[in-house]
């Protein structure tokens, strides 16, 4: 009794020191370890988790023991001692077959064998008469990412007393794309500057890079680029390899290389040769001595993201060779490395007159079957560029003989910056469930990216990442969920959308079902909402010029046609939207026929890609009963009225999560309404201009006028592309 | 004796959660407010707080009551409530005569009429037969700034039953220039980019806005200019006007007023007229405008910083008009309002070939008495640049009829950056007690500075700020504490850099007097040991070219002579260092003869001023007996092995201050270590390639050539001046 009485007051001191002494400025990320309140589900964990049994330490399992001792000492209030034997009730034991005894004694050979060098198991067993709960891989990551799916549990407040888990993640190279400068600013990024504090490294190692680890090995990252692909080839000089050794070493025990990008006119910019033609046999040479070089930096340095011809890059059609030629390159180079190429298929043409969505796949399908074994080429989700909606990047089906990665945009350069509340999983997920049809239905993305629908040996998915030097890493508290789910979702792309939301929100916010429940809503439709104030009905790539932020559907008259607005929207005083069936671009005509029959007629093609697959009359009659016209006007109020509603939402959570991270959100949303309203009367009013029509009655007129919203100017906007 | 034992065991957990769960970042400055485990003096603060009695609220005693609050939940660990009228013991009453009837009729007019508008007593009394701790002023920023006081008496654990402190700041304008650009880049930033958000703001409010404010507060900072002296005249447009207003309404109830930096070329830059001379009509009726326009976002703006004619920025010389000319025509557009012009005696001319360092004097001395009222020339504490030691500016006395204002450089742009450990008031100290005999004997600069030498009615000190947006602010966890001297030098000139220090330690790391002690000979020893290893014996300007990281004393053939390394050193096979007596450029002729004196004869001139003042022969004897060749190789080697006994310094506080900040510093150190060791060699090899000598035996040889010094390049080194 006395002790139980000692226990509450030492609660309520500490979370009063929580709430009133340090801010919650959202820098724990979901790796938040403060003591549970739930009674119950405390003395179960305490019950079950006494002490720690790992027979051989390596620096991978010192990871997962500090974590785990940081884990419970937190939600638990305990301190974690070790066991010299696991011969007591409520022992964690960690380890592999091959260097622990106890492990190999335990009799997990058949769920091991299924579980690859990464997978794990977890399980309650009796071991020796006593009750313990066992964490069990082939190798030491795999153990680590056991231990942190255990802590998890804590986190979310799940049973752990019947624990019967297996884990296998089902792709291979799971990657955070930083587009982060040598100067540290970061192309499309909204948090702030680069965490890579590139002046300081090698020498001093900010410890954020640590925290940047754990958050990642948390999720199943595996991998970071940590250069832009816009890249400068000084990166690849002893000065930074030096810095980019130090990065690695200090990810190393938490399972994640280390991967540059590599400007293709290396050889040329810092390697003193005339050319970087891809067969020259200098040129070969000269990246087979940088590529040695960087490995004797990074004994375990991952590979390449090249972005070649492409938005004024060099690459390999300055000699006139093909995509093929110059992946292959590198990946020869690289192959005795065990290192691996991600050639991006965002590519486009300047010269061709031909519907840019087209474009990466008229490239890049005639290339299948001609890479290399250790050659990846990354394909964004839709066949333009990272818009609030597109519709799946007909590569995928497409190139049975090559393994593609994904790549998904995780920092919201169309989505309204760090300013915005979406959450992205659901974006994420309408590309990975799409049906490619490529081998008879059901050959979903999923499968083309995870390898199992041409059972391809090297798989991968890609996220740009939205993580800055901002004191909460993504701008927007909320964002920390689309790093977090980008991870969860590369580790299995079968999860759910809302399951994630739910389990980030248990561990970053609250258990409480309320929180849970409003905020999961609150993120499960943001991204339609978003969709519905900036680009509703299939529109696409009508916001500002160079730096992306705001409305400018107006935008013409730029050195490339297929930069403007104009091109994409096409309107015209009779419809509105880019004409791709086979009356217009044929662009439709690239995904398989399954495909097009659902997209190729205006009476049937889905409302969300009508104007990006038809241009479409705006008296066209609308499932609504509407004219496109008024449909176009409704969306947009619907989008800016949705905003509102999620404020209401999110202030219905005052009280129940701190007040800190509260203010802020709610700070944000108020940015994002007005930042809605402005998308809203902006696009409206342009529209107008050519439908000729009234703002539908029942809808708010503009407040200001059209020249007002195009006289507006960002010099300074953040994100843009380096100029040098 | 229950309670007694509850509260032990409350202790340790808070403490354990501290040390484990958070990491200890160095983001809460000398803010912080954890419990106070001496037993007796908690018992002591206990008796004395435990209400707080507020009469009458306003905006700045309600951050008051809320800074109170949290110290004492943190400190105490209690929950101070208010008190209806002050009737029991431990009241804590704060206001003023104006806004409370108790404290009117306290009888404090006496102290309260010498405390001026910021100034503010506190005192222990008894009010009605109770003991009461009383903190007021005339006005409420002053009792802001006591409660602050009170709360650092708690931190640093002084007693508090009997008070009776009055403190009045002895500089009325207490300034941070923030050299930040439109695009968030810092000029001589080194930690991390601009706090200030430009493109979320004014709607998004970052909390650390806050914390800022405090942390200014609580030192005496009452102004800040938040724009860079190399000005964009677009920060004078709308679109930025309305994001300094959002800041100002933050800083606003801590007393702390924005000022911005004038672009001399605005009127032509934004305005689009033809010129900008300061004796055209058009152009003061366009800043006049422009000043109702600022006023109109914020009412109470403090005023301009100018940088013209200096270094590529516009000014009135390019129209043949004075420095006065300029200053005084924003002054007098100011001047309606009480706002004031900093204008910036940092000006060299680059078609005099005259010794820099007497150029600002040779501008400014003949416009003494010709500056409007409310301007105050802001002068740099030497006549160069901010190098790790210069004599005090020669205009400091030279302009009885201009109120001057200094400027010092709290970031580290020839210090180290952010991974050199100097603790930068004994370099102000220096300055500040420098005697100028421009009214006699003890005619300090800080009576200059202060304006009590010649009885002006304005005065200011200026820092420029090493704040950044990284999680520790400053890079270093103790270049916070150049910060907070900086603020409290500006307060009182007559503090101490020694009690600085431990006041600063105290609040910031431990009441333990090892650690007290050991810190405060580190930092106190610092910037010696930080001259000795870069520019020992009056040595300067001798740093890499442009982003002035590292040694390069081998820097010639510039596009300006005074922009070398050569210009500064004067090395040749005979002597070194640069003539500045009436043998060579008379700069020294700019001083009282009091001062010439002390310098003027190579045989008694203090050794830390030789090679600035005189050029000196390699075998000159100097006061240890050694050659100056022996003696300077001597010096760099002494600050290099200075480094190593800091090292050993610090390591001594392991396990005495928190794990977290303890590895933080000991790698810093290690950084400085190896470059201190860089200087040394790099410079030692460049002059004994003129003096021909061996390095003096007993001194190890460099392990490097002067080659490989030479060949270091830093493309990215941060902190350049924006290329716009």
């Amino acid at each position: 009794m006395f002790r139980l009485k000692l226990r509450k007051v030492t609660i309520l001191v500490l979370s009063f020191a929580i709430s009133e002494v340090f801010a919650e400025d959202g820098y724990r990320l979901w790796l938040r370890y403060d003591l549970i309140t739930n009674q119950e589900i405390l003395k179960e964990y305490k019950t079950a988790i006494q002490s720690l049994y790992i027979e051989k330490q390596s620096p991978t399992l010192t990871v997962a023991k500090t974590e785990l001792s940081m884990a419970t000492k937190g939600l638990l209030g305990i301190t974690l001692g070790s066991s010299g034997n696991a011969s007591s009730h409520g022992t964690l034991i960690l380890g592999t077959p091959s260097t622990s005894k106890l492990i190999a004694s335990l009799k997990l050979d058949e769920q091991l064998a299924s579980s690859g060098p990464e997978g794990y198991v977890i399980i309650s067993a009796d071991v020796k008469g006593k009750k313990c709960t066992i964490i069990a891989a082939n190798n030491d990551v795999g153990v680590l990412y056991g231990t942190f799916h255990f802590i998890r549990l804590l986190q979310t407040q799940e049973h752990i007393t019947s624990l019967a888990v297996q884990s296998v993640p089902r792709v291979k190279y799971r990657i955070l794309n930083h587009w982060d400068n040598l100067d540290r600013t970061v192309e499309r990024g909204y948090a702030g500057f680069s965490l890579w504090d590139w002046h300081k490294l090698p020498d001093y190692i900010d410890p954020r890079y640590y925290d940047y680890a754990r958050a990642n090995a948390s999720a199943g990252i595996n991998g970071t680029v940590v250069t832009n692909v816009n890249a400068n080839a000084q990166a690849l000089t002893p000065l930074y390899l030096e810095k980019f050794a130090a990065l690695a070493a200090v990810f190393r025990p938490y399972g994640i290389r280390i991967y540059l990008t590599a400007r293709f006119s290396a050889p040329v910019d810092i390697g003193k040769l005339q050319t970087a033609d891809p067969l020259n046999d200098e040129v070969r040479q000269w990246w087979k001595n940088k590529i040695e070089e960087i490995y004797k930096y990074i004994p375990d340095f991952g590979g390449f993201v090249v972005k070649a011809n492409s938005e004024g890059q060099p690459g390999p059609q300055n000699y006139n060779r093909t995509h093929a030629d110059g992946a292959n390159m590198l990946a020869a180079a690289l192959a005795p490395y065990g290192g691996i190429v991600m050639w991006r298929a965002f590519v486009y043409d300047n010269k061709v007159p031909e519907d840019r969505a087209k474009q990466a796949y008229n490239e890049f399908k005639p290339l299948d079957g001609k890479f290399n074994a250790n050659v990846l080429v990354q394909v964004k989700n839709g066949p333009i560029d990272f818009q609030p909606r597109e519709p799946f990047h007909p590569l995928f089906g497409a190139m049975p003989s090559t393994p593609l990665m994904m790549e998904f945009q995780l920092t919201q350069e169309y989505l309204g910056y760090a300013t915005h509340l979406v959450y992205l999983a659901p974006l994420f997920k309408e590309c990975l469930d799409s049906d490619t049809f490529s081998k008879g239905k059901g050959s979903f993305v999923s499968e083309v990216i995870d390898g199992s629908l041409e059972d391809h040996r090297i798989s991968g998915m890609a996220g740009v990442a939205n993580i800055g030097n901002d004191r909460n890493w993504c701008g927007h508290p909320i964002a920390q969920a689309n790093w977090y789910s980008f991870a969860r979702l590369a580790w299995d792309p079968d999860l759910t959308a809302d399951a994630i939301a739910a389990e980030w929100i248990k561990m970053t916010y609250s258990n409480q079902k309320e929180v849970v429940q409003t905020l999961t809503r609150i993120m499960m439709e943001s991204r339609e909402t978003t969709v519905n104030y900036m680009t509703p009905l299939g529109l696409h790539h009508i916001m500002g010029w160079d730096h992306h932020y705001g409305p400018a559907p107006w935008i013409k008259d730029k050195p490339r046609a297929d930069w403007t607005s104009l091109y994409y929207h096409q309107a015209d005083s009779v419809a509105i939207g880019f004409e791709r069936s086979s009356k217009g671009s044929n662009a439709m005509g690239q995904y398989n026929p399954e495909v097009q029959r659902m997209y190729e007629r205006v009476e049937d093609c889905p409302e969300e890609y009508l104007l990006w697959f038809h241009h479409v009359r705006w008296d066209h009659k609308m499932k609504s009963g509407k004219t496109l016209w008024e449909e176009l006007c409704h969306r947009y109020y619907k989008g800016a009225d949705d905003v509102r509603k999620m404020q209401g939402a999110w202030n219905s959570l005052q009280g129940k999560i701190d007040d800190d991270r509260f203010r802020q959100v709610r700070n944000l949303l108020a940015v994002q309404y007005k930042e809605a309203i402005w998308w809203r009367n902006a696009c409206v009013l342009y529209f107008q201009t050519f439908s000729g029509k009234e703002i539908p009655t029942g809808l708010e007129k503009p407040d200001k006028t059209l020249e007002y919203y195009k006289s507006l100017e960002f010099p300074f906007a953040p994100g843009i592309r380096p100029r040098w």
